[in-house]
């Protein structure tokens, strides 16, 4: 297989104009602000039973991505890094993911969610329900950014 | 934006041959089976300083899902639901996601994780940390999912 194409479901509302708006995840600032997820018309007969999730993962593609760089020092870090161990933008793949609370529907094929760290109009690629049975590791060791995990906006960008 | 190319960055090798031999997710199985996540060697550099992380995401092409089905009503349920509230294969960009345990290489560029639950021979897109503090979130609402919370392996396929 040589090339995969995906096409956008819809597209992400955020308060972060820039790159450099974007705080280094979706949860850095406190309270994370209100985002929105909005479908287009197509799709939006998948969002049937959607409402009893309290989190999502959003899918979405990094359309201001840098190149991709396998290995780079982040702005608040002192050694390079591989990309693997980060959630920088500049991948060979730049999918971005966030875990989102789910706020309810803020009209048709609109979801209000919070917990976004990408610049206002990120293509949306995919809506998934988070299912804690399966995806919450609370005890997740934190490798190298295990340090960082306090630090706060405008420090960097992990995602 | 009309289309977005992807390229694999390596594969997955897991012991499902066929979908139906899928689990519903990567932690239906008890224990989950070893597989491997094996990247191409111009992209092993990006896993240095993955060692320290216990969870990683993996996100993996669906090669042999379905055509999309918006609404469709899951084996194991009696409803029909909107795949945005599921996990199945047949959705609008085949996308996998799974939190997997990262149980350190097996081999150059050969990552040993548990918690897949795709075909063997899926085409890997991206590898990520799992970073308890935004990622992990214990107390999501599992919605309509909450009755089958509890169903074993052959009962249907979330993912």
């Amino acid at each position: 297989m040589a090339e995969i194409v995906l096409r956008p479901i819809g597209s992400l509302t955020t308060p972060f104009r820039t790159r450099a708006d974007c705080p280094r995840n979706g949860w850095q600032l406190d309270p994370p602000p209100l985002c929105h997820a909005e479908l287009l018309p197509e799709f939006r007969d998948g969002l049937r039973d959607i409402d009893g999730f309290s989190y999502l993962f959003l899918l979405y593609w990094l359309h201001e991505a840098p190149a991709p760089q396998l290995v780079f020092t982040p702005p608040f870090d002192a050694s390079p890094r591989g990309v693997f161990a980060t959630r920088a933008p500049g991948r060979p793949n730049p999918i971005g993911l966030a875990v989102v609370r789910f706020e309810g529907f803020a009209g048709e094929g609109r979801l209000a969610v919070r917990g976004l760290d990408c610049i206002d109009g990120t293509p949306l690629l995919d809506v998934k329900p988070y299912l804690a049975t399966t995806d919450a590791r609370p005890d997740a060791a934190l490798g190298w950014l295990a340090p960082h995990a306090g630090r706060k906006h405008g420090e960097g960008h992990l995602g």
